[in-house]
Order: C-alpha cells, then structure tokens, then sequence
C-alpha cells in the first residue's frame, strides 16, 4: 500500500481496496495462510490500544492477527496510565518506543488514530475514532456484498438509522462510492448530519421511500444514549417509524441483503425476524469476513 | 468422543472418562505432547468466555490450551457487549461467526452452556454454570484419587459441605458414581439440596458420623454471600460445626485424603492445619492435575 | 545466575549485571534472538501477577516474553481470588502448582516478591513492590547510561524528586554504586528517606547546588496522591522549586542527560521543554531498552 498507515477509507486508491478485499477472500482458504504468510508474520507485535470497550472489534483483530501468527498485545488502556495522568500522546509514544509493528487503535474522539500515526513510527490502524470513520468495517461490509451480489458497482445500497453519529456509515459512503455503488442514507431529520448531500448520497427522510428498489440495507446501531433528549423520542417510537421490519423491507427489491455492524438492538433498529433471516440477513456473515478483511489488512501493512 | 460439547459429566460414558484421564495422565510427561500433539492442534483458536470472575479455572484453561499451542482469547464479558444490552445468544453466535474451534464458558446461570451449544457450530466446554455442573473440575478430581489411591471404585468419598449451592459437588456425584466409588454428601439440613437421595448418594446431617471410616474428603467452598441470612448463622459458627479441622479428619480413615477445589477460605470450611498437610491434603495437586485434565479434554474435542 | 530469583539488585554481583546488560545489548539485534534462544524458551510459560495497574512495565514485560517465544498470561488479580477473599500465598502456591517458569509480581507492599519466592517452585522476577525495590528499571537504565555515556564507573549521577516512596530510586542507588557510579541525591526534607546516608549517596536539599557538574539527572516520578497534605504544598509550588526546567538543568554539566521512570506528569517533577529535548532526554530510550533488559533477564532465569 501507498500509505503505512490505515486510518480513513479516503487515504485509499480503488486499487488498493480491490487488492485487499482479494487477499481477504484468500484467507478464507486456510491453506494459502500458513503457507505463504506465516514465516514472514511470525514475531511481529501488535498492540490492540482500545480506548472504549469493544467484544467484537477487539476480538476480530485479536483472533486476525493471531491466525496470521504475530503476537498480539491487548493493552486495557482505561485502567492504566491514563488514569495516572498520562496524556494519550505519552502513552502512544511509549508504546512506540517498545517498537510494535503495528498500533491498533480505537478511541471515542474522532482523529485520535490519525494524530498518533504522525508521532509514532508504526504503522497505525484505525479500529473507529469517535463519529468519524471505521475503514476496517467499511472493507468487510464491502468484501460481504461483493461475495453475495457478485459485484459493487452500479448497487442501490441505502443506509438507515443513526447517521449523524455513525463512523460505519462514513466509512461506507466513502467507500461504497469509490466502488461505484448508489448510495442513499434514510435518516430522521434530527440524526442527519449537516453538509450529507455534498457527500455524493441521496437523502431519504421517507423510509419506504428510500427502502424502494434498493439491492443492500445497511442498518446502523443506535446507541441507546441517543434514546432519551433531543435525537429520538423513545424506542418504541423509533422501532416504529425507523425500525427494519418485514413490512418495510418489502419495499426493497425481492432479493435485496440486509447488513448491520452488529450489535443489534432487536426491537429497536432492526426486528428480530430480520435479524434472524437466514435468506436474507448477512449479519454473521459480516462479522465471519470481518476476521480475513483484519487479517488482509494486517498483512499489507506488516509487509 | 461421541458427543462434540463437554457440558455434562452425564453425557459422558464410563470408557470416555477413563480415556480422558489416561491422556491427561500423559500429558503430565511434557515429552509425549510436543511430539504428538502440537501439529495438529497448532492454529487453532480457542475463546475463554466467562461471564464470571475466575481466576484458577481461566488460568488454568489458557495454560492448557496454550501448552497444546493453540490460541486463546479470553474475552472480557461482563464489561463489554453485554453492557451495550447484547443478548448472550447473540454474543455466542457473533464469536462463532469468527470460526473458533472451542469455546469454553463459565456463567453464573445453570444451563447456559447447553443452550450455547445448540446455537454454534464449534465445540463448547462448560467451566462452570450457576448451580449445575463443572465437569472438568469432576474430572481432575478424578485423576487426583486416582494417582493417590490407584482406582477410584469401592471407595468411599465423603462430599461435605454447601452442597446446595455448589456444581463441584453435583458433577462429582454423577463421576464418581459413573467410576462405582460409595459416595455420601455430609450437609447443614439448611445446605442440602431437595432429592438428593435420588442421586444414589448417602445423606449425613452428623459430620463425625459421616467421617467415619471415609477415604477420601471433599470439602467445598462456602461463598461468603451464603454466611448471612437464612444459611448459616456466622462464619463462626460454621467452622466450629461443618469446618474440617484435625479433630473432624481423625474420623476418617487413617490415610483418607482431603481435596477442596479452591480458593479455600480458611478457618471457615477447613483449618489452615488441614488444608497445609502435605501428607493429607491434595489440594495443590488438584489445581496442577487440572492443567492435564484440560489438555486432555481440548485436544479429545479439537480432534 | 547464582539466584534463581530476581527480587532485589542487593543480590547480583556485578558480574551478574554485566552479563545481563551485555545480553540486552544483544537482543537489540533481531537476528541472534531468532538463532540461539528461542528454540530453549519455547514452551515455557510465564504469568505475570500484577497487583497494580501498569501499562509500561506489564507491557514490557510481556512483549519480551513473547519476543522470547514464551507463552504470556496476564492475571487480573484485582479482580479476581483475592476479592474472593483468597489470600496472596494461595494465589501464589496456586499459579506455582499450575508450573509456570516464571512468576512476574508487582504489588504495592515491599517485600512481596520475596515472600511469594520463599513460598514457589518457580523463579520469581520483582516488577516493583512497594517502595522497596524495581530491579529491572534499575537494570534498563543502567544500560541506557552505559549506550549513551560507555562507561557508568565515575559518572556523576543525580537522582531527584520523591526519594522517599521511590522503589526506582533505592533500586539506583544499589546498582549504581555496584558499578561505581557516584550517586547524589536531591530531595525536599519531607520527602527524603531516613537513614539514606548510609547508602552511599551525597545528600543535596538545594537543587541547583545538588545538579552542579552531573552527568546523568534522573528525575523520579511523584504520585499525585503526595501532592496534598503532608508531603507537598502544592503542584505549581513542587514544579516551581523541585521540577526540573531548563534553567535548573543548566546547572549540570553541559552534555548532562535526563531520565525518568515515566508515566511523566509534565509541569510537575518536570518541564516538558526538557523532556521532550531529544538532545537530552532518554526517557523513550529507556522504555525501548527495558524490553531488551527484560528478555535479558527472562533468558538468564528461564535457563
């Protein structure tokens, strides 16, 4: 790759998402793994640096580096030396000092993972940054789709629920557009983020509206902090008028996928005989490729 | 093995414990393991999810597991997706989409590995659940008489204590049963579990009698929570009546021998006099044996 | 090693450090790591029981355990026996029995490492305990001084700040003088250990006088919780006479180099302007070198 880093979907050339998603999809093939990776992979380290708590995120790269056979480092960094005082660029460049191979990083304030990569000489990886962007997500949603529809370029893919603090919607929009995919947001108007429309999307306020014709349905979480004050009413409001149901997804084309980051809040944004569709759902799917995306990525960055 | 989980000693046939155990016993040789195990069980990924603290029974399946040199991930439950209001089954099926081989679970509610095991694909080890059941606790248990007395069948076993409460003592009870050994549960009327009877055990409210001419001592742990309220009176109380100590032992046979499988409370259910015999007390031994038992038990289910 | 332990630099010869130091020197080179050690470490396993949060020297720790290709288990022991009442020998002859090969403790009360290796098979390595001892620090920075400066005998070496609660600071002073550097001491009366004189060091209650002429400033950490009540007046009153700027460091000699522990409270013990003085500062320096100590020390005991 270009850039020693992986911090935000924009950073990348169409070439080098279609490189990686291909090496993803090789990984799907153990044996490819151990014989043409691991002797190169093998003794390097990674520091998995999670500033928020995270089960499927954390353990994605965890179980991608470890197939890949680095070692891997989980530091529980809100228990540590921050609460010592420490600023987060000490602790960076401590952990720099220690020479990783790569620094992982999630942290709920948007460009933490950029400021680091300028400090440290490791390569850095943007595991989500506040509401900004979660590049790996991105990729895996895309690997997902592609294996499932054949191809990216020229899908109606809408994205609903919570746009305005999402990083997975971002990522997508950047990403499903270098592929050439039609991209529509359906969002209520107090969680769409201002400027939306110069990001090359259709915004859809109406969700049968925006759900008509499409081919994918990204559903994004809503955190549940969101559900009391000013975003959203309560949630059963919000279930009813902007939950994936069967009735809604109806309006979308007979064989359109239906994709979440996981995890779901069933009953909230997304209804549980959905979520559970084996015809129709990609959910576990998503997080399955999510592990060979890591270890695409981890791969061409360790090179 | 017949069965791919191991959830209970109950589905466990008399052969397959005894196969367990001879492996186990090998392993105890580091010799045999690194020549006929290691390759086959090298790159395989092993999830530790407990949803309870744990600090011997965690240890000591990632020891096991990463001696066979597998991967292991422990996931840290109670802080992470479940606090964002996942559903465990959710957890479950997200950490079976990344394809591990194992996942061994300890939760505070009975059952709760069985109804994991119905929804993954990969093996599941119960390490503990609620009041249920902790089959390889029963099974180093096992190994432990065994390498002391050299069989288990014809002896007598003495389970004391809160048997109420405790998933060592029910997954003995089925084990040594399964092996023929006499078995008898000595219990606070307070402690003692309704239909017992029914598990072909001998029920002693009188310790010095249940002592009598017994080979072997169980003593199990009693949770503080348990020594206020309806229980037991005082902790006080408790040692004085249902505490083993040197006075209590000399009931048993000459060389019966005590096993506690940790952590001990001292001067509650047994006395420091007791617990540190090294002529008599096979605790220690317990929790090295357990590393063996584990080993053995990962590589049947990883076959 | 004469000791199979490292609990104190009270117990090394000098030999004994040398060699360790020339080790480390040597593990900054990959490629003898790779031949001469890993087949021997391979297998082995180390537990690391730490009783205090520690993001640096955890992480230290077990990036060169793993460098090494030992297997790493961290305990959470907060969180776990001890809370359950279990006391430290139970936890400590626990691991033992599992047979680990190495047992890394820190604990905030002196004399723990000690106590834990009367009691374990095992070697046991002091992370810190209390306001005793921190052997590896000691080590890492005298090989920090030893690349920068070639020689420690006849080095002017200032240590200065809370000598008094500073495990960093005793473990100094004992090596230092083994390697006959001339160790001084500055230090606000209410924060000097009694007795120190007999350690061997010039005592300076005047910072400016106390910097004349040193070539090596070690700055140690103060913990905040000093900062009210007894100890120190204040934050800005400690920077102000006890912090280490510019200006006071000017007092030293010329080419006079600045260490610290770290985690850093900048404006506090020191200026950010001198630890950030790549010219100066080897306080990153020393974090990249305790990783090489460390494996050092791991290979000397694993042996």
């Amino acid at each position: 790759m270009k850039t020693k880093h992986l911090l935000s979907i924009k950073d990348l050339s169409v070439n080098e998402i279609k490189n990686i998603l291909s090496d993803a999809n090789d990984f799907l093939n153990k044996k490819s793994i151990q014989n043409k990776i691991l002797k190169k992979i093998k003794g390097k380290n990674i520091i998995n640096l999670f500033f928020e708590d995270s089960t499927r995120t954390l353990t994605s790269f965890e179980l991608a580096g470890k197939k890949l056979g680095a070692s891997i480092i989980n530091m529980a960094v809100a228990t540590s030396a921050i609460k010592k005082g420490e600023s987060l660029i000490d602790t960076a460049m401590t952990l720099n000092a220690m020479n990783p191979d790569i620094l992982i990083v999630r942290h709920n304030m948007s460009g933490v993972p950029y400021l680091l990569s300028e400090k440290v000489n490791c390569s850095v990886i943007n595991a989500g940054d506040g509401s900004n962007e979660h590049p790996t997500q991105a990729l895996l949603d895309a690997l997902t789709i592609l294996r499932h529809k054949k191809k990216i370029s020229g899908l109606e893919v809408a994205i609903m629920g919570d746009v305005l603090h999402s990083r997975v919607a971002r990522s997508n929009i950047y990403l499903l557009n270098k592929l050439n995919a039609k991209v529509r947001v359906i969002c209520p108007p107090t969680l769409l983020p201002a400027g939306i429309e110069k990001m090359n999307v259709k915004v859809f306020k109406n969700i049968r509206e925006g759900l008509r014709n499409v081919d994918i349905i990204m559903v994004l979480r809503i955190q549940k902090e969101r559900m009391e004050g000013s975003f959203v009413p309560s949630e059963k409001e919000f279930f009813k008028f902007w939950g994936l149901d069967r009735e809604k997804l109806n309006k979308a084309k007979k064989n359109a996928l239906v994709m979440h980051p996981g995890p779901i809040n069933r009953g909230i944004e997304i209804d549980s005989d959905v979520a559970d569709d084996i015809g129709r759902s990609l959910i576990l799917e998503q997080v399955k490729l999510g592990v060979a995306v890591r270890m695409s990525v981890i791969n061409k960055l360790i090179n």
